[in-house]
């Protein structure tokens, strides 16, 4: 099969080489911003961590701001593709959403990017940056799964869904923050199991009860 | 009345004004901590914001990071005093629990020194801050009151305390931390009463269901 839009042969090493070279910028930037915080981060450290000069950095990246946003979006990336293969492995609404807090917790822990996209989303208030998005994506795949939930008869049918999804968001993102800044994520899946010990209750139906309490086993490093 | 160990009356002046000073610095301090963040916040910009000499700010602390500890230590000292004040104040342990989480919030909201403290608290993880005291001290007047919360047969007899209080102080940094990075913390008291609607259900005793689930409804601005 021949591409609509073939690249010249000459010229796809350079195009390949370019977009690994910006994959190892985000990485380098995401293990600086992790170890300094944003403000600490300077655009020569970076350079050095990548081991690219400051000249290919900026043909790249136009600044920080620009590089902190280009972490965030590469964490929405890399979360979303493991949202997605749980979305498609065929597992009730309810339980996608235990194993979807459950994968992001193992990312947040496991991957120097998401580390660092999630860190930049709550620690950084002095310079905007491009938040809005992840919380939006992962409210609306919540949303969709109690909604789901509720059809398959695993979700209690008064559930108040928007509310529900606005605090179990916020509460796993204080779970994240406090065992972070307490214990260095050492109980990051203890709080995360527990916190679901305590919410499942609340949303799943009375039929649902025995089924659903099994779910928080689920989280385990 | 004699003191004990008067202090004699030409050197009380000068102490009154060292303790002021001092006091002014911590708020000058968090004012900055609070704009800035901790990393971009330097002595000398502090020294300006309190309009004291630099030599009068090392007379006090010894660095940034010191000072840092003087407003979380002080951040706990102010909440502890209006935490006091709920305490006294002969709600039920359960009610107890509502309102002195609505009167931090409030502080947060309207106090420099707490929102500065707090912010420290979540915000900075690349130096070591004395954020374990706040914890524990919530952490302990939570377990206490939900222990009279039993007694009172308000709260659930099973209900696990450790685990509950464990995870409600950290949903509760969540709450925070999310409606700060959202939302400039303009629906932080909405967010938090929604996470009391969404809990009390949890915690309540079957007999006190509809008493309890009216005490969201106190937190306001």
């Amino acid at each position: 099969m021949t591409a609509e839009y073939p690249v010249p042969r000459d010229q796809r090493p350079q195009q390949e080489r370019a977009q690994a070279t910006q994959a190892a910028i985000i990485r380098a930037a995401a293990t600086v911003f992790g170890q300094r915080g944003y403000a600490r981060t300077t655009l020569d450290v970076v350079a050095i961590e990548a081991g690219v000069t400051k000249g290919a950095l900026y043909f790249h990246f136009d600044s920080k701001h620009d590089l902190a946003n280009a972490v965030i979006a590469e964490q929405l990336r890399l979360t979303s593709l493991v949202a997605q293969e749980t979305l498609e492995a065929g597992f009730s609404g309810l339980e996608t959403v235990v194993r979807l807090n459950r994968n992001l917790a193992v990312q947040i822990v496991d991957d120097v990017v998401v580390a660092a996209g999630v860190k930049l989303m709550t620690e950084e208030r002095v310079v905007d940056l491009e938040i809005q998005t992840p919380y939006e994506r992962w409210t609306d795949v919540y949303h969709a799964l109690l909604e789901r939930g509720k059809a398959e008869g695993q979700v209690r049918i008064d559930l108040d869904i928007d509310r529900f999804t606005r605090f179990v968001i916020a509460a796993f993102t204080g779970v994240q923050v406090v065992s972070a800044s307490l214990d260095d994520r050492r109980d990051f899946f203890d709080r995360l199991r527990e916190m679901w010990e305590i919410l499942l209750p609340v949303i799943s139906s009375p039929g649902c009860v025995d089924q659903c309490l099994e779910l928080p086993a689920l989280i385990r490093a």
